[in-house]
C-alpha cells in the first residue's frame, strides 16, 4: 500500500482553507499513485478548537466538511480528523475522532481514548474517551488506528488506565498509523521519536505518525511526521517548522531490515527530558544548548509568521531600545515578515543613555528595516505638568517610571493603529516571571515573541542569530541590561544576576520545585524566597498579557493556571 | 447528633488565614454544644487553587493545615476538605477530598467522584476521581459524605456515568452530607436548591449542604447553606454573600413533617434555568428581573471587596466619564470599599459634552467620594504634536481616539501607581463582546466590575441603586451613551440598539447559539452575522483584560476559552 502523509498548517475554524489543503493534497496523492493519504488530529477544523467545540453550528461545520472531501476520496482513500457525534446520551456530546473515507463513504469513525487535559490541553472539557478499540480493514491491511496521545501510554503513564494499542493487538494489526497535532517545545521532537519507536518496538508493528505544523495562537506545531519499519527503524522523516509530504510504500516499512534498533533504556515519561536535569548546574548550559536555540529560533519565526498571517495582517511595529531584548524581537520579526514590514520606533527619554539610539540604528541598518526616532521628552513633560496638581511634591518613583514606559506604548500603539501594524512584545520570561515590566507600557502589544525565552536563552538566540556574521551589534550583546527609566538604572538594581535568577525560575516554573527543594540545591534562601514571591505577586499582570509564542515545556498563559488572589509564597 | 454548619470565607494559598477560621469555627462549635462542624469543599487551601496543586510543596502545606486542625477536633468532629494523595501509582496524584477528623485522628477520607471540568473548572486537570464508596459511621450515625458535584447526577447528567449516591445507599446510611464550594450565578441559587431537595426526595434521608462564601478572583461563592428534612423540606438556609454558621440537630431533620414537599417536575441540568428561555422576546425582561439584580448587586459588591481585601489593598480609582457604567462602578466601589477610599478622576477632553462633567461631579457629591478634575488637552495634544512627523496630515481616526483612551488610562494607572490604588476597570460586557473600547485604555484596570452584566442590566443594576432614592442623577441613566471620543458620537453610530444587541449576544455566548439558530429566531440576518463576527474578531482585545467578576453562567475570562487566531464565523 503506497501511503501519502500530508504535514499540513490549518487554521482553526477556517473551513475553506483547511479543507480546500485537504482536497489539494488528495490530487496531488493520486497523481503520485497513493493508495491512502493521512492527515492529521482535528485537521479539518484545526486544533485547538477550545469552546468552538460547544457550538453545535461549529460541530455541523465539521460535518460538512467532511462531506465536502468525500467526493475527493474515490480513488484514494483518506484519514483525516474531525470530531464526531456521540450518540450515546450518556457522556459528552463529541469524540475526538480520526475518519477513514474511501469511494467516496465514510468507512470508519475511530475515537480517540486517552485525553490530555494537562498544561495547554483540556481536551476532557470536550470529548468523550472511546470505550471499544476495532482495528479499520484497508484496502487489504489492517490498521490500527489511533489518535495522538493514544500512544502515550504502554503501561507506565500515571496519567491514564488503559493502554488503547494493547486492545487493539486482540484483532492482529499489520500496520500502525497514528494521527496527531503535538505541539513543539525544545527538545520535545526526541521525545515523541523515542515514543514512537517505544510503540514499534513493543508491538513489532510499522508506523506512519503523521503531526500537524502551524501555529495557532501561541501554540507552535513542529510537524517532524515520522515513518518507522517494523524493527524500530527510522525510515522517513518529514520537514520541521514547515509544510512536507512524502509517498510513502508500506513494504518499505515491513522487509528485513539491517536488524532491530536500539532499545533505549528510558522510560516514557511526559517531560522526560526536563525532568532528567537534576543538577542544577546542568540548567543554564541546558536551556542555552545550541541545538535547543536553533530550534526556538525556528518556532519562533513560524510563530510570528502564522500569528500575522492568520490574523489577516502583514506589517509589524515594535520600541527598538539599543536593549538585547528589542534587538532579537526585531531580528526575528525580520527574518519572519522581511524587513520591510518591521517598523521600529525608537523612543529616547532624558534618561536614555546615548549609546541606545546609536545601538538601534546600527541594528536597523543591518537589518535594512524602516525606523522612527520618536523622543518622549514633552510627552512625559506634559504628563507630570497635568498630574502636577495631584502628585504636588512628592519624589520620583515607580509612578514617573511607569509614566515613560506607559507613554510608549501609547505611541507605539497610536502608530499601529494609524497604519494597521501589530505591535510586537518585547519582554522575555524573566521579566515577565518577576513582573519587572510595565502594564500597558512595555508590556503592551499583539504577540510576545519571548516571553517564553529565559534572559539566558536571549543572549544565546542573539548569538544564534549572528552564527553567519554580526546582525545584531556586538555592543547590545555586552552591555549591561537596562529599563532606562531613572538615571544610572540597572536590572541589577532590582533582580539577581540572571545566570542565577533562571535557575531559580527554572526549578519552580518548569520543574515546579517550591522553595525547600530549591534551597536544598544549595541556593541561598533569602534569594529563593524573594524570586518565588516575585513570581506569585505578578500573576495579575501576566494575566493580562498576551499570546506568548510557546518554546518550553511550560510558558505562561494557557498552560499555567495560577489563582490571582492567592496568597502562596506571598 | 448537633451539627454545626460552618460557612467561611477562605483565601487560595493563604493557610494561616484559612486555618485561623476553621479552629476558631471549632471553638465556637464546641461552646454550643456541637458534636461536629462540617466546613467546605477544599477549605484548608481555597477553592479553587489551579495550578498550585501541582506543586509538592503546596501539597504539603495543605498536609500540614489538616495536622494543624486535628487538635481542635478531640471533643467536636471536623469534616474539611483538602486534596489527599493517590497511593496508587495508576492514576492522576491527588483526589478532591473531605477528610473525617475526630478524638484528634483522621478517622476517614472521601474522594470525590464527579469532577466538573466545563466553564471555570478544571478539576480533571488535577484529580483522580474516586472509584470507591464508603459510608462514613460517626457518632452514632452512618454519613453518606460527598463533595459538591458528587450530589449533580441523579442518572440524568448526561456528563457522567456514576451517581455515587446510588452506590452509597447500598451501605444504609441515615444521613447525607455534602461539602460545596459552588460558584454563584444569577439564578444558580434555585438551581442548587432543587439538586438538593431532589437528593433528599431521591433517597428519602436529610441533607446538611454546606457551600463556600467568597470571591475568589473573578469566581464568587455565594453560600447559602442548606438543611432539609427526609420529606424533602428546607428546615435551615444560611445567608447569602456572607459568612455565617449555625448549629443543626438531626433530629430536627428526622422528625415526621407537615408532609413530603411538592416534587417539582423539572429534570436535573445544568444552566436549567438559562436552558429554559427559549422564548427570544423574555430574554430581556430575563436578564433584567427585579430579583436577578439584587443577586448581581450583592455578588459585585462582596467580589470587589474580596478582591482588595485578599490582595491587600483598601483604596480604589476609577475614571468617572459621566456616562451609566462609570455611575453604577462607583456606586458600588463606595459601597463595597466605602466612599472615602474611592477616587474618581474625571478626564474631559475637547469632545466631552457640558454636562459629563456635571453629572460626574452630581454623582461624587451624592456618594460623598473624593474625585479630581484633569483635562487630557495637552496631554492628548502633545502626542499629537509628536506623531505629527509620522501622521503628516492623515484625517483623524480611530488612532486618535484611542489615544484619548489611552491618555486617560496612563493618567489613571499614574494616579493608582502614585497612592497605592487599584484601578477598578468600567467596561460592560456588551462592549467587551462587541470590541468596543480601547486596549491600554478604558480597558485598563486590575480587576472589572461590570465586565460579566449586559448592558441593558446596567441600567436595570442603576435603578436597583436608586430603588431608595436617587444616587445616580437621572439624567444619567437616560441621556444617551457615547464614548465622546469624536464630535457629537454616539455608541448607536457602532452598535445596534442594545436591547436587540443584548439578546443575540446572550443567544451567542450563554446559550452558544450558532447564526442559523439565532437568525431563526426571527433576527436580522445581517445584524445577527454583524454583531457574531464582531465577538470573534475581538478575542485578542478580551484575551488582555483583567479578570471580571462572574455573575452569568457564563462569563468572559478563564470559563470561556477561544482560540485568539481562529475565523469561526469571521
Amino acid at each position: 500500500m503506497k501511503v501519502y502523509v500530508a504535514q499540513q498548517n490549518h487554521h482553526i475554524g477556517n473551513f475553506d482553507r483547511n479543507v480546500g489543503l485537504i482536497i489539494d493534497a488528495l490530487g496531488r496523492a493520486e497523481a503520485s499513485g497513493a493508495d491512502l493519504a493521512v492527515f492529521t488530529e482535528l485537521c479539518v477544523c484545526g486544533y485547538p478548537p477550545r469552546d468552538f467545540l460547544e457550538f453545535d453550528d461549529f460541530i455541523r461545520e465539521c460535518e460538512a466538511a467532511v462531506e465536502r472531501i468525500l467526493p475527493y476520496t474515490h480513488h484514494v482513500a483518506a484519514i483525516i480528523g474531525a470530531p464526531a457525534r456521540n450518540p450515546d446520551p450518556r457522556g459528552k456530546d463529541l469524540f475526538n475522532a480520526a475518519w477513514v473515507l474511501h469511494e467516496g463513504e465514510v468507512k470508519a469513525v475511530v475515537h480517540k481514548t486517552l485525553l490530555p487535559n494537562y498544561d495547554v490541553f483540556d481536551e476532557y472539557r470536550y470529548f468523550e474517551p472511546a470505550t471499544e478499540w476495532k482495528v479499520v480493514p484497508l484496502l487489504g491491511h489492517r490498521i490500527a488506528l489511533t489518535v495522538c496521545e493514544d500512544i502515550w501510554n504502554l503501561g507506565d503513564n500515571p496519567l491514564y488506565r488503559i493502554c488503547p494499542m494493547d486492545e487493539l493487538m486482540h484483532q492482529s494489526p499489520d500496520l500502525m498509523i497514528n494521527i496527531s497535532a503535538s505541539p513543539f517545545d525544545y527538545d520535545h521532537d526526541e521525545d515523541r521519536k523515542e515514543v514512537v519507536r517505544q510503540n514499534v518496538l513493543r508491538y513489532g508493528l510499522p508506523m506512519i505518525y503523521t503531526n500537524a505544523v502551524g501555529s495557532q495562537t501561541e501554540i507552535v506545531f513542529d510537524g517532524g511526521s515520522l515513518a518507522f519499519d517494523a524493527s524500530g527503524n527510522l525510515v522517513r522523516e518529514l520537514a520541521y517548522f514547515r509544510e512536507d509530504e512524502c509517498l510513502i510504500d508500506t513494504d518499505e516499512l515491513t522487509q528485513p531490515s539491517a536488524g532491530p534498533a536500539d532499545v533505549p533504556a528510558s522510560l516514557l515519561e511526559r517531560d522526560m527530558r526536563v525532568r532528567r536535569i537534576a543538577d542544577p548546574d546542568s540548567i543554564i548550559p541546558y536551556l542555552t544548548a545550541p541545538h535547543n536555540m536553533a530550534q526556538v529560533h525556528s518556532a519562533l519565526i513560524l510563530g510570528i509568521r502564522d500569528y500575522f498571517s492568520k490574523m489577516g495582517f502583514a506589517k509589524a511595529i515594535l520600541g527598538s531600545s539599543g536593549g538585547i531584548d528589542s534587538a532579537v524581537t526585531l531580528a526575528l520579526a525580520c527574518e519572519a515578515l522581511g524587513p520591510e514590514n518591521v517598523r521600529a520606533v525608537l523612543m529616547p527619554s532624558e534618561f536614555s543613555s546615548g549609546h541606545s539610539v546609536e545601538d538601534a540604528v546600527a541594528l536597523s541598518r543591518n537589518l535594512a528595516n524602516p525606523y522612527d526616532i520618536v523622543p518622549i521628552r514633552s510627552v512625559y513633560d506634559t504628563f507630570l505638568e497635568t498630574l502636577a496638581p495631584i502628585f504636588g511634591d512628592l519624589p520620583f518613583g515607580l509612578a514617573e517610571e511607569n509614566l515613560q514606559s506607559r507613554s510608549r506604548g501609547n505611541l507605539l500603539m497610536a502608530i499601529a493603529n494609524k497604519f494597521g501594524l501589530i505591535l510586537l512584545n518585547t519582554s522575555n520570561k524573566s521579566e515577565l516571571a518577576t513582573g519587572y515590566g510595565t502594564l500597558y507600557g512595555d508590556m503592551a502589544g499583539g504577540l510576545s515573541v519571548l516571553g517564553d525565552v529565559y534572559k539566558m536563552q536571549v543572549y544565546a538566540l542573539a548569538e544564534h542569530i549572528n552564527r553567519n556574521g554580526a546582525i545584531i551589534p556586538r555592543h547590545i550583546i555586552t552591555k549591561a541590561p537596562s529599563a532606562e527609566l531613572r538615571p544610572n538604572q540597572k536590572d541589577s538594581d532590582s533582580l539577581p544576576d540572571y545566570a542565577l535568577l533562571d535557575k531559580v525560575l527554572f526549578q519552580y516554573i518548569e520543574k515546579r520545585k517550591g522553595p525547600r527543594e530549591i534551597i536544598s540545591m544549595g541556593i541561598d534562601e533569602a534569594l529563593v524566597r524573594r524570586v518565588l514571591r516575585m513570581v506569585n505577586a505578578n500573576e495579575y499582570k501576566r494575566n493580562q498579557f498576551c499570546p506568548i509564542i510557546r518554546v518550553s515545556s511550560k510558558a505562561f498563559g494557557v498552560g499555567r493556571r495560577v489563582p490571582i488572589v492567592g496568597r502562596y509564597l506571598g
